[in-house]
């Protein structure tokens, strides 16, 4: 059987779509992130990196990484077994509680990774709750659709933000429903936040529980980094806050905080919780030198303010139209696959600048951007280059206005 | 809303089964695996793990720690993305090469974990694939069955290792099915293997795809431990290897190898894949380190078989009964939840020994288990005192008896 030819005719649509995906082959150097070196197509050479999920930069900061060598000394490689199985380290154990102290929760549990965190808490709560309803914001994370998709329980997708449509079908579930609001704080993608307390009164006044997730908020909001939650006075409210560790935190690994039968419930029950390795110990005592770094620090996060708001008035100095958000996140619409790896392509060769092109299926087709994460690390001389590479760029091909 | 009610409800019953689960919280030094320090309960003590699955204690070798330290300073701590999105570290791309080299594929690609790697990929293949049906043998691992439960295709259930079985099921399939036969190489928790050649032939005959789990076979058989296939020279016949990095490899994660065009298709469209952070840098150094140290060294492989002789033949010596297999795992059958927990805790307070009791849902109920993986660093006077602990409670207990 020749399945490859199967395999072949999906791939050749992609490409045809102008989604086929090319991955940079990036060598970051530690203590000079976000600059990299880019190992794809043979060439190598230098970049600086304005597309990284390591926002401030905790990923070579010196407490996390003598954190993690001491661990290695100490405690090795992996962990050796799933959690149940001799796998459970001291390290785990520490940073779960770390966890559930950022948080304000009583406990917190663990998992490979913010992915897998979502995927098997929301699959396991929808199945096993009695007549589950899953009340699931339109832009919510793949993970936390495909844990939804896998709980087979009752499912309601609300209009992206708008409390008054979650209302509507809050009122719209069975009497005997256990509902579960399920959002993000900090869209990925559009960098647009939730209104979390409006969603925490109708969640009330429907006695429905809720489900957040502070992926792209732990570490960078709140005076103790706990997320936009904690900003706002609202952690209590929230009856399970999930979050990476793989993001601000500079690491690896996903959690989930709440109660602590929530949390035992989750962790006796949830497949892809159970029947995986667990987190390697040093994985676990870096994720924790950069909680606690990041509970007294605020110097990262004022300085990645600085650097968001210096390219949002850089960009709208030379006419650049960028998605308006409350958050760390700037996007650069493109709104054509073609187009948009075509920009960062340029960048790349011409600039050393990589930007990835964002195309579907992480944003709908139709929406391709370039997505712009400026942190700590970048300096305004990159800045400067940046804005002038996309200044050259826009005027060359006339594409201010042709991306509008 | 008081949530919690719900949860305890059902982790009552757990505790009335006597299957809740109670983590060991171990500090494993290294150096000197399989010894670990045991947190739990506040008082601390020194315990020999009989249950790791770093079957090989390569979470403790010299080079895989090398390798990671010099990731670490080289690279720092997280990958920083996902693989899209700047998060494609030169250490992957090294990794991929060197896991196809493994098995003799053309391709490979990495996952955070084994279970993430089986789940994406059989649901990504049964959701993708025309008229997909998987048959599965009956006692696949829960990331597999999550997988295919998810792909919502076609599922065809064989009974255990009966290649007859699995001919009739083929045979059953509509005429235009792209059938894809999943099952593992080494059984985790009986310890038993497939017969692989058998499962090709029939797969052959019916133009079906073969999927095989070689989680608890890699590093650990064939000359270069490959897995069973590689043993047995049939890693051509098999269309997809999959494995993980978190057992005998001693580090994290998880990978499928094959050809270009099947690895490029779940690459592309694999959601568990495309949208979760990547593997450290370090963790993925270390666990090519590992590999690499594997295919050319005998010396753990041997010394793992022996000790795995002697514990089976000391076991017959006293007379206690254990599932034979052709496999390093030796399962002592106890059958009881109880009564396993209860062995083992003694194992552990009189004697320093910590072995898990395996309970639902890791196995079927009925059938707990004490489940033991001798390894290259169990020295003789380890097996003495395993040997001596489980004489004098077997007898206090009358438990030989008990149990056969
Ligand atoms: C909103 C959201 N949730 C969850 C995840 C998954 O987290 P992780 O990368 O740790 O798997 C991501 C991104 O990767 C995300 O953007
Ligand atoms: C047969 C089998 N496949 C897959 C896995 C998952 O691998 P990982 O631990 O890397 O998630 C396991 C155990 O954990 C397993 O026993």
């Amino acid at each position: 059987m020749n399945f490859d030819a199967l395999f072949n005719a999906q791939l050749d649509a992609l490409r045809k779509e102008g989604n086929y995906r090319v991955f940079a082959d990036l060598e970051r150097y530690r203590g000079q992130f976000p600059k990299a070196r880019n190992h794809a197509g043979g060439a190598e050479r230098d970049v600086t990196v304005w597309c990284s999920n390591d926002y401030l930069c905790m990923g070579q900061h010196p407490k996390v990484l003598e954190a993690m060598h001491e661990a290695l000394d100490k405690s090795g490689a992996g962990a050796g077994g799933t959690r149940n199985i001799s796998g459970t380290n001291h390290h785990h154990v520490l940073l779960e509680q770390e966890l559930a102290d950022l948080h304000g929760k009583e406990a917190a549990l663990l998992f490979t990774s913010g992915y897998v965190s979502n995927w098997a808490t929301l699959s396991t709560l929808g199945s096993r709750l009695p007549n589950a309803v899953i009340l699931s914001d339109a832009l919510n994370h793949a993970s936390m659709i495909e844990g939804i998709r896998h709980a087979r329980c009752g499912k309601k997708i609300w209009k992206h933000n708008d409390v008054e449509d979650l209302r509507r079908q809050l009122a719209d579930c069975p009497a005997d429903a256990t509902k579960i609001i399920a959002f993000e704080s900090v869209y990925s993608m559009d960098g647009d936040i939730a209104p979390i307390k409006e969603i925490c009164d109708v969640a009330d006044e429907f006695g429905a529980m809720t489900y957040i997730d502070e992926v792209h908020a732990v570490g960078m909001y709140g005076p103790r980094g706990g997320g936009v939650a904690e900003r706002e006075g609202l952690m209590d409210r929230i009856t399970l806050i999930e979050g990476t560790l793989g993001k601000a935190f500079g690491v690896m690994g996903g959690y989930i905080t709440g109660s602590t039968a929530l949390i035992d419930f989750i962790r006796s029950f949830a497949s892809g919780f159970i029947f995986s390795t667990a987190l390697p110990p040093a994985v676990a005592a870096g994720a924790r030198a950069s909680i606690r770094h990041l509970k007294v620090s605020e110097m990262e996060r004022a300085r990645q303010r600085q650097q968001v708001a210096k390219l949002r008035a850089r960009l709208d100095e030379i006419g650049i139209p960028h998605l308006p958000n409350p958050s760390h996140i700037v996007p650069v619409m493109v709104k054509d696959p073609v187009k948009c790896k075509m920009i960062s392509d340029v960048l790349l060769d011409r600039y050393g600048i990589y930007v990835q092109p964002i195309n579907y299926p992480t944003v709908p087709k139709g929406t391709e951007r370039l997505r712009f994460t400026p942190g700590p690390g970048h300096t305004d001389a990159d800045l400067d280059r940046l804005i002038k590479a996309l200044h050259d760029l826009w005027s060359q091909c006339a594409l201010s206005r042709a991306v509008a």
